[in-house]
């Protein structure tokens, strides 16, 4: 049985990407919630995390994997449907897995996931629009390529999950995209394991400072949907 | 047969990472070697690589895997020794590689690569400590666990290839570790692939200046053993 620790779900993309994978695949897991506190969480987090950083998976057998692509492949070792089955598609998708992983810094930096409230940026700035660009020719292509509904292909896969908290972000800063993306943004949100943690996102009363002025920072809060705290 | 688009030797961690893989593991390739210039990166890469980033590897078939961390799993599924046999050594080579994909911004800031100089860092932040006290941690514990002399057993694999910029940023900032990291860094500096890396590197004429100043942002060039351009 596997056990993930994830943080706040309105504020943690990373812990998103596996949480939703699992979710949607209908793989079993514990979890185990640590929310993003005023001290240092990197030492908090150190108690089940070699990083100090979530997510972080526990397997049964004693077997710790302390980042979200690392959690992806141990889980398509041992589940079906992690990644597509055609090895063309395959390939594609852990490219914009992990061209999500590790760049993408002006929109992560500019747009800090919040599920539960709407942002109006104080501006668009050039690093942003490129990502804003890239991320419209990813999807498209994708999409046109396998076919959709999902980026590679007629099933929800990791590459969707990595992109799952971008989907938020569209929404929360109502960033502009073509018809093609915008569509697939929308088909993201509708998921059910989507609107659980929504749902679960909105719930939460721990805020957190540092989040909170990261977003104050980039744009004015237009809408909070989050619980009263 | 498969082609590998790099960029400058001198600067280019992320180009370094699959082709010392592929070097180490007597995988053959054809290398097409494309300078950073004046101009837009972004734009000339793109004539190769989608994300107009490097490394792109092409292979025979047509596909085009244009991020480092999906090129090491395109290969694994191909060749034999891109990660470990052992699924504890696999998990953990994994989790180590995925960390430094997404992670160590300060280090990659910091520290731009640029192997045939060194450096005198104006100062040592608490985010650059941070990330090599990881750094530090990290491989004493795959060492310690696995038995070296790579990071994850006896034979060199992705996790060692995706810390090979890091040897070189030991190097040349003069980065401080424990004896076992230490006797790491410079195991990795030792290997043939390294050397045939670098010596490419000091005989590169071609300077960018982005990347030059970077550098002068830092520190202090207090060697620089270049070709003389």
């Amino acid at each position: 049985m596997y056990t993930l620790y994830i943080a706040n779900r309105n504020y943690s993309s990373w812990s998103l990407r596996p949480w939703v994978l699992m979710r949607a695949l209908g793989i079993p897991f514990d979890e185990e919630q640590r929310f993003f506190g005023p001290g240092s969480n990197r030492e908090a987090f150190s108690l089940f995390s070699p990083s100090g950083q979530v997510p972080c998976l526990h397997d049964g057998d004693g077997t710790v994997v302390w980042d979200s692509l690392a959690i992806v492949e141990y889980l398509a070792e041992r589940h079906a449907g992690v990644w597509p089955a055609e090895a063309a598609a395959r390939a594609w998708a852990r490219c914009a897995a992990a061209e999500m992983h590790g760049g993408f810094s002006a929109l992560r930096n500019t747009c800090p996931m919040s599920c539960g409230i709407k942002v109006r940026l104080h501006e668009l700035s050039p690093a942003l629009a490129q990502d804003i660009a890239r991320i419209d020719a990813l999807w498209g292509e994708g999409l046109a390529r396998f076919g959709g509904p999902f980026l590679a292909g007629d099933r929800f896969s990791a590459a969707d999950a990595f992109f799952a908290p971008v989907a938020f972000r569209v929404n929360s800063y109502g960033l502009s995209l073509s018809a093609p993306a915008a569509a697939y943004a929308a088909r993201l949100l509708a998921l059910p394991a989507m609107g659980e943690w929504l749902a679960g996102a909105l719930a939460e009363t721990q805020r957190e400072a540092g989040h909170e002025a990261d977003v104050a920072a980039v744009g004015s809060v237009v809408e909070d949907l989050r619980a009263k705290i």
